[in-house]
């Protein structure tokens, strides 16, 4: 028996819910097939040229894995990934790695764990990625649509009603470490500030939940993290002006960058953003890749079994 | 021709939600006579033992009043107030005069105003109180259910749906200066406790859109306020857990306190809190009022007019 999955990409980071709103992306998406084994344990096999470690512990998808046959123990997987979103993008390549491979492996377990539960073995494959075990970008993958982290502990992930809403995210070809992201960081608020940021997330998550997308528009203001994060990502500034200008509804850097995202009521307005921000890098001369999508409101999706025709997810 | 409004209390500073939402109480209420004058000006007539003042400059009602005749020049109003809303309890009462004094004087001007004008114009009313021109209050009296302020400056109010919640206040017979529960704040807020706060405000937010009470139980918990703030409120911590204990959703302190509340699904529930919490208030012999009602959820009511059997409000 095998499956094939197709894990999107996500954004962490949302505007004002600094670490706490994400959403899901419906492209890019990775594609990985899944088969059970007889040799108990994790196979790794990369078919993409990113160069991934193989080692099931170094691995993303091999640590989020391991975790769930913890809890399945005798059971061997191989996993072959096809890697659509780019490492170091920003736009949680790591995450679909990880619930990617956990979901294929629960649809070839008949779907023993909850969602609960791969939220918990995908965390392990965030930590090989980054040290540190987060649900930023897992749980958007996971959930589809856009999602909030009420509390890391316990860990409490609401789903949100998600409005139709086109995004466009340009990956400029720079590196932003996570790490540098994290130490730029203030680690105190005025509380004056932190007052109008709540208020903002507030406003957003009311604004998805009524389908107010003029509300959304005016929520999307971060006044923490994004003007000290901004500075290590050159043309940040002129490629928020011009998808503004250009009819954007507003967004800001995706997870700790490069990547920048912004939302649109309408495809054709996410289009031009997706022009106005290219325009940017070019008069920068720095190259790009930039996504004109819809969200993803299904999270990682099963789409292909050799033994059901359609597997019910959860 | 003159009519009649009921302007209700409200409570500020809904947990989480600090100086963003409120929301107005059925009970209990102001009620207010107003009638057009032919002399030019306002005229305040105390119906109740509060003993406030009724020089318009430095009455509540008056200074909202006052506002509302600058934009209407050459008209005269009288109100008669009989406040039911105690000063000081931090129930809004302030707010009550103020509001319900510019829904009155609007419905005999032919409702000319907008909501957004009222509550400007109400703003000048809470400044006669606290010198202070703030909408805590002021928002959900005029719009009822529960309020965002996403925004200060511009001022944008978010009306949010409201399910249907039972609310219980009690008012301990102790003084807290508005000016005491400011200063005792801290100015600066470590970044992950504001994050933690924001993921409560995003979480009462859409549990409160999406009917979710547990969702609306878990997010009722203030990380930053409540526990600089209660120290000035005698009982609190054993009011809240004896609240949490009968059942209550959650709740905290009402504006700047003294008054406390607590949210619940059922009205049995609501009338069990208020026993738990006189049963606090005796045990330290501090004498309280407690009011168990349901949230209001249409803002000051024009109940009687004598020249039109309804007014259309807005």
């Amino acid at each position: 028996m095998s499956v094939t999955v197709l894990a999107p990409a996500t954004v962490a980071n949302m505007v004002c819910g600094f670490d706490v709103l994400g959403f899901a992306l419906a492209e890019p998406a990775d594609t990985m097939h899944l088969r059970l084994t007889d040799t108990p344990g994790v196979t790794i096999i990369n078919e993409d040229d990113f160069d991934l470690p193989t080692e099931p512990t170094r691995n993303v998808a091999g640590g989020a894995l391991l975790a769930l046959l913890r809890e399945a123990p005798g059971v061997g997987i191989e996993v072959r990934i096809n890697k659509a979103i780019r490492p170091g993008s920003g736009i949680g390549s790591s995450a679909a790695s990880a619930a990617g491979a956990v979901v294929g492996a629960n649809a070839l377990l008949n779907n023993r764990f909850s969602k609960e539960d791969l939220v918990r073995f995908a965390m392990f494959g965030e930590e090989v990625a980054s040290g540190v075990q987060h649900a930023d970008n897992i749980a958007p993958c996971l959930y589809g649509g856009v999602t909030l982290i009420r509390s890391t502990a316990p860990l409490d992930i609401v789903p949100l009603p998600t409005p139709p809403l086109w995004v466009t995210v340009v990956h400029p070809q720079i590196e932003v470490k996570t790490a540098d992201a994290r130490a730029i960081l203030k680690r105190q608020v005025p509380l004056p500030t932190a007052i109008r940021q709540w208020g903002n997330v507030g406003g957003l998550v009311a604004g998805l939940c009524l389908q107010d997308y003029n509300l959304i528009g005016r929520a999307l203001e971060d006044f923490i993290v994004e003007p000290v994060r901004s500075i290590l990502i050159p043309g940040f500034a002129e490629v928020k002006a011009a998808s503004r200008e250009a009819g954007a509804l507003g967004g800001g850097i995706s997870g700790s960058g490069p990547s920048i995202f912004m939302l649109s009521q309408e495809e054709a307005t996410a289009r031009a953003v997706a022009a106005a921000m290219q325009a940017v890098y070019d008069r920068l001369s720095i190259a790009q890749f930039t996504y004109v999508t819809r969200m993803n409101t299904e999270g990682v999706r099963v789409v292909r079994s050799t033994e059901q025709v359609e597997i019910p997810l959860f």
